[in-house]
């Protein structure tokens, strides 16, 4: 997923304001070095966007490890190079890219490793619950950690809910947009296994069981299946599941688990950087 | 913390993209009504954040809670009255401004409420390890949860690290730092006791006290006071204070504890809207 | 479709440059009160984009036709109230976004009338070949016509082109999309019949049949027919397709037909803004 | 004309919206090399632009072709190399900047050399009917087609108009635009032969014949000719011109004639992008 | 003329910063009532501005003198009601705008009449010396004061210089200048009254005699006025214009005299904010 | 100080506003060489942010002289070298940054430098009263001449002024401002020696001494003093001070004089750029 520019210098100005007054006043400009640790086992994310903030404060980064691998705590993942204002001035946004990143791909990943010990073929999608100014970022790790990244913004696909539901009925809401565009998916909001038979027969491309039991979300796959177009339609399971109820669910005729919490409950990854100021011998003096 | 608009704006616009296609497609543009609630119990954040971007989109929101007061689940926080576009199409980004802010002042008033048990003298700090593009709202909620904002950016104060201490002595840091500006506080990381009472006798305005274990920072605690130079100085205590480590530092003669996980960890508090079409009876249809 | 404000601000200021120093060194700035004439017949589109930019610049517009209208030349469609300076600020910008974007749906709706009167099944659609800096009021103004925008960007939806088909197969290709989301239509493009049936056998949902002739597009879909997926794919017709050849493609048993004329290549709707300054009587004076 | 390289970005990024999905989840980011190739026969513009698109999505584009130039079908005009995804990324914008700018410009040169072939002194100029958002290309375009770009926007020169008219006297509004800035051209519209006459006495720079027929534009150019007047204006004939009775006025004794249609009715110029990726064989897989 | 209320916002922020933390820390937010009052005599400019900028804020202001009036100290100029926290947070941006461009206001308008004391025909013009990012407002008020704003930037008209003269010469400059567009004028600096005769032979609409005596300039002028092209040129005398000298200049026959001191030497006019916040008694508690 | 790049691409297109037509339409592209020159005396600032502009603008800049040095006139300080229109694209905006912020070095240090013949231990430091959009460079050049820039914005530290003490007493706004937040420095302004004596107690960390004679200030001083809290407080005189006062205050015992007319009222630095066309010998022709 391509980050525009414009919102990764946008994250690296919010954290500079008015300039690194502490390395300007201080230190000398000099000829640097730094690597960049994981500090916990993951998935890795954010190493491109991090890349990126480096080499628009001046200084360039090689990259150790790969967006997408999982790797284990003291791996280094990155090495940078340039004069030591510049590393210092993009440093703690690389590092929030990365632990934001790579936590949710990380929580990602052991979510679909979960679930594909159970079954191979549900897939784990994301939501738009992610932190405000960080969408892109976010749905790109999401990707990172092997998930789908379900809908970027209200533009990507329709999906109706019940707020929708209230001013027309399911059959003319599909048709609706069905009109509207060819281009996009289908997807709607159900609350019953009846619902979702009625949006399979309307012609949804989706049918999202939201906050359904396992035992509801059996009946409402049967109902389908028996009608036959379980072929025809994607099922989403949504809302409700958790790390407890996420084997009853992964183990039903289904193809997607959507959970929010990939996004908006993140557990950083932890990761740190060490200068390694030019010269072999450095010394801390307080 | 004033929040400026044009990012509240960026907000909305990214999760609105080209526009809410599922809207404009199905639904007559209703005079409607809504209402937000909590799901969680704690301290409510970002309804101002809310109400802006419901105005933005053209709807009209009432505060029924505020910002900073605690709440319990199902507490009705927000009316909103508007097109049924406007508020379906800003719903998303509002939610996720309270959820986030919210999580973050319940997590850091937690964290407060514990700590003043056992000793009302020492405040909870952030850190910048925030989630990329949300600094000012991470910021400002915990605020409203009680907390000390700690430096917004790397031109707010002086905070000299070890990668700096690489480069120069502390005395003669902090002797730089207060050349170039007297309007900015001078901070300095320290690892060992010894080095705060350097960092005390230098000058400093705060001394952190970083990763150090109890036992040290009582001694280095202990040494700035022998020294008379306790009233002089503010002591941060950083790095390594979890939910089991806290209650142990807590008890300290210390000001302040600073912690990353109030934001780069968080778990969003639940919230929910619910439309409520303009007239009194309405019905699902499916 | 929704318009994002600082795209219309941006159009406004386009034509503003540093101010209309004709206005501003010339004329006192009285109320004033102007209307908006179609001087063509058309459907007419762009009068809620062309009311916002006088609301910015300080006017106020009454609609008194439709976007999606069909009118004849001589029908008032907007009524503006406020100060002169205001009202010619905005005039130049708020007659360009009329002009183009009803260009652009009465072209449309002329093609899809048309085509019904041969074959009520098939719809037009546009491409991306718009204006540069006119993506969005072009997209609005094919749907204000009756059409279907298609994708509005390389975000929106699978398109696997040639250029994609050089470096993995057909099957590959689909496979690869179908895993990145489950929440994208996934289209193909393909240049023979045979082509087209071996994309409709890997589950592409929309076939392009691109710059054939009317007996291959016929060959094409009877091929899907015969395969039994004619209902599990839609058939898009691309490329070539003029005034002369329009019926011929029109009486096929395909889906859409897709035109990058409707945006590249528009003739200007023509309207016109009278000032009526104020009072009742006045006159020119030269 | 110096085309501002936010704008030219904007152009990309509305036509990438989330980044590339085809490319980035079906190909190989494998080493690549693209030509352009002229599909019509005209004067080319747009390469600086789509160069510079090209570099900013990361490849190197070497033009072989300049813009102003007259080329006919099948002429290579630029060659691309670099990363698959880059060139794939800004195909449509490059292509669709060089078809607009180009239809454009040859559109102009056609005009200027049908006018020149009867009279050479008479010059062929753009208006403000743009298309939203292309302003600068648009004005860019008719200078590469040979033509005078006129007012960029309402704060170029004065041009005063009925509505301005309406307030103030031809003379008095002269004298006010005069008092303002000695460094702008001051431009009236005249509605008949003996308003031309009483602009140009009262001091105008340039006197625009607004919807004339030829008889009265070769009427107020004779009484202004008759008051020792002819030397001192530009006369413009604007409005009403058309393929048919261009060569009417053509003949006239006037400087300019101004067409909206140049930019408000524009025919893409075709251009198309081939891939040739990178290796000597390549073969489509379908 | 009309400045984009985006530059005003920006000058805002820059002031605003994360928010005006002293007065969310300190005082509640009370409805308030503020005046500003000049504490200098002169020409005041920057009213509207100030007023966009209260208004933004969320605070009102009523102008109590206007733009261009000539005022004395202790006059009021405007009142505002709002928030306490609202005036608060704009008082310093308006204030530095009023300051400014009053200050650039009154110097021009002085050195206007001590010009027209002794030769009313002669006009005082500004030049492109103005403070970065103030451009908008310099000039505008520079028309406040009575001046000519001269050319806002590099688009606005012609101006041959040294610079370009190296590389072509004044009669080929001025012809490409008039082949490019009509709707500019065309100004050259010269350095001799001989070159100023050439140019004025040469057509050039507006003659700069750059750093020339007040008798090379009465030289100049004499040289065009016997050629018999005085009222065909508009001549300006610039550079080296100071108080000592602008009388033995301004008694010649010249049309405008430029200075860039006018902008890039500014001393602001003094004006102060004072609070009455909301009731009759107040007091300050030290 | 780090300024964003932002806002020097703004500065540049402010100046650019459509390109420079100028250029475009009369010379050839050719390689050229371009020196500027200090034709005053004085400490040079704003040669970096010049070689920013040359280089955006595709030329490139070596420095001669340093940001801070003290130059005389005649000095080289800045060799570009590029195509003759990038540089004469960048040459005013380079030039106006120079001027400008070499103008407030200069005046910064020569107050700095009368101050020091007198007194070594007192500072020079800059307001907010800046011009609008110049808030950075000017900040930046005071740093440059030797001054303390001071509240960079509103949000750098609290300053607590008349119109807060209105709503609350000295101390009950210190508390609260600390509450706040323990990485702000709290600054207060008071009228009277006896003000300054209860703030100091009240625990402030700066004591502005707002528009108190020299004597006031002497007897402030002393009661600080007295209290033994001299050396808790930073004492800054504010207001009233100027060229024929200055050294009253110098004298005495306080730490920093504050002066708004180090940016509010600026006489420019003179520089000029002289191109060298490439090539040895050029002439100009006129």
């Amino acid at each position: 997923m391509h980050i525009d520019r414009e919102i990764l210098k946008g994250y690296l100005l919010e954290d500079t304001g008015r300039g690194d007054i502490t390395s300007e006043a201080l230190i000398p400009d000099t000829d640097s070095y730094a690597e960049i640790y994981a500090k916990d086992e993951g998935v890795i994310s954010g190493l491109e966007e991090a890349a990126f903030i480096f080499a628009y404060a001046g200084a360039q980064a090689v990259l150790t490890a790969s967006d997408g691998e999982t790797v284990t705590a003291g791996r280094k993942i990155m090495e940078i190079r340039g004069k030591a204002r510049a590393i210092l001035l993009a440093e703690r946004t690389a590092l929030n890219l990365i632990g934001r990143m790579s936590g949710i791909a990380t929580k990602t990943n052991r979510v679909i490793r979960k679930i594909h010990s159970l079954n191979s073929g549900v897939r784990v999608a994301g939501t738009r619950k992610t932190a405000p100014g960080a969408r892109a970022i976010d749905k790109k790790a999401i990707t990172a950690g092997g998930g789908d990244p379900h809908r970027f913004d209200l533009s990507d696909a329709f999906l109706i809910k019940d707020n929708h539901l209230v001013l027309c009925s399911a059959a003319e809401a599909i048709r609706k947009a069905r009109d509207y565009s060819a281009y996009k998916k289908i997807e709607i909001e159900t609350e019953t296994p009846a619902e979702a038979l009625i949006a399979a027969k309307a012609g949804a491309d989706i049918i999202m069981l939201d906050n359904m039991e396992p035992g509801q979300v059996s009946e409402a796959s049967m109902l389908i299946k028996n009608a036959g177009l379980r072929d025809r339609v994607i099922i989403e399971v949504s809302g409700g599941v958790n790390a407890n109820s996420l084997e009853s669910y992964a183990v039903l005729d289904i193809d997607i688990i959507s959970m929010g919490a990939l996004t908006h409950s993140v557990r950083n990854f932890d990761v740190s950087l060490d200068m390694k100021p030019g010269v072999k011998n450095f010394k801390i003096h307080i």
